[in-house]
């Protein structure tokens, strides 16, 4: 089973330099009374379970305490614009959120690993290019973790939960602004910090079932929805749009 | 009753040099099943009615085929995503969604302005700046739709409705590809091409009734909610929030 055209076609346009740094996207969750949220995300790449390039995972992350990690652990359901302005593609992508917690974090026993998704295929398999059988969730977690800049890592360990009221802008520079990595962590102020903000940090893995795809650039315009079946073979089914 | 401070700094960020051209934002909605829906929208405007600078709405456009727009006229309530990549500043808008038809559209009865609200305050005064009452929304619909492109218009008037399944790329090539301003319109086809254009083209009208706007370029990062009160006065209530 081939990779689906669709990877290809976001590969291609990320590698246009007009679109250089164009890694956001638009996430959208529903909350428990049905209503609309979206937020920008940064992409923090692909993952590929081992021999099956037919199911490549998109990945990013946030802080545990967030309200759209409790609207996913309820309503997995999520959808996500990816607007490259440089090349004027749209691709649209809907599937399912999974959540990676620490393995000591109550939203663990919460997010059991799908049975019968993409999902469960990487949980068993590994990941493509990776040793090993079995995927070690806690490992990506941690590497994603330390590959995020200090002032990035530092935004995890404010002891107040995003979207928390401050009485000033100030009352932030109260907390740590930079978290430097373990191995340069000099003081037990850093280590602690460190550790603070990994208890908060979770990836969320969305496995997709459907991608449209929009070309403005091309005269006519282009679309093209990309649509996986939903029994074990994971097919992708391709048809053209009016866009 | 003052603009809010929140459409001052969007209309700053507009202004920055490097956000030049940034008037796409995501609309995230919810379909019949609860399931969440986003795609990118190109603002085209804000509308502020008569002695209400408090209340300025958000303007985008459709076709009143898409699915987006069954969506919103079953469940209102939308949330966008305003990211301007030069200024570093994301403005997350939720409010409600209004649809304006054309006057003879089956969808014109199920949009009726709702009461006790901004939309119904331009309907009853009519727009800053323009003579006149009541707000003429035909005539706001016909003005939006004359300053679209050629190549803009001509999407509107595919006898297909968005999204449908077509043969081939080039099945696109069978309809019109441009579709000129009715004054330049030379031939009995321009004229044809226009009207069926103007019949499926619907307004997007965004009433908003919070802003969450987060500042990733100041250090430490800055996040500042606007929340609207929900009496007749309209008050934008501002808090800092932690980013």
């Amino acid at each position: 089973m081939a990779s689906p055209r669709w990877i290809k076609a976001i590969s291609n346009a990320l590698n246009v330099p007009e679109n250089k740094g164009k890694v956001v996207y638009q996430v959208a969750t529903v909350d428990s009374h049905n209503l609309p949220h979206v937020r920008s995300q940064i992409h923090r790449g692909f993952i590929t379970p081992k021999g099956s390039p037919n199911l490549p995972l998109l990945m990013t992350s946030t802080d545990a305490r967030s309200p759209k990690v409790v609207q996913m652990l309820s309503t997995p359901s999520v959808e996500l614009a990816w607007w490259m302005e440089g090349s004027q593609d749209q691709f649209r992508i809907s599937g399912r959120a999974f959540i990676v917690p620490p393995p000591d974090h109550a939203f663990h026993i919460m997010s059991d690993v799908p049975r019968g998704t993409a999902l469960a295929v990487l949980d068993e398999k590994g990941e493509e290019g990776q040793e090993g059988g079995k995927f070690d969730w806690e490992k990506k977690r941690r590497e994603v973790f330390a590959s995020m800049k200090p002032e990035m890592k530092a935004s995890w360990c404010i002891p107040v939960a995003p979207g928390s009221i401050i009485p000033s802008y100030d009352e932030v520079k109260k907390w740590p602004n930079s978290v430097p990595n373990i191995d340069e962590a000099s003081t037990a102020e850093d280590k602690n910090n460190w550790n603070e903000a990994l208890s908060n940090f979770v990836l969320m893995v969305i496995e997709p079932v459907q991608v449209d795809w929009v070309q403005l650039a091309p005269r006519p315009n282009r679309r093209t929805r990309f649509s996986r079946t939903d029994d074990a073979v994971f097919e992708w089914i391709e048809d053209i749009l009016v866009p």
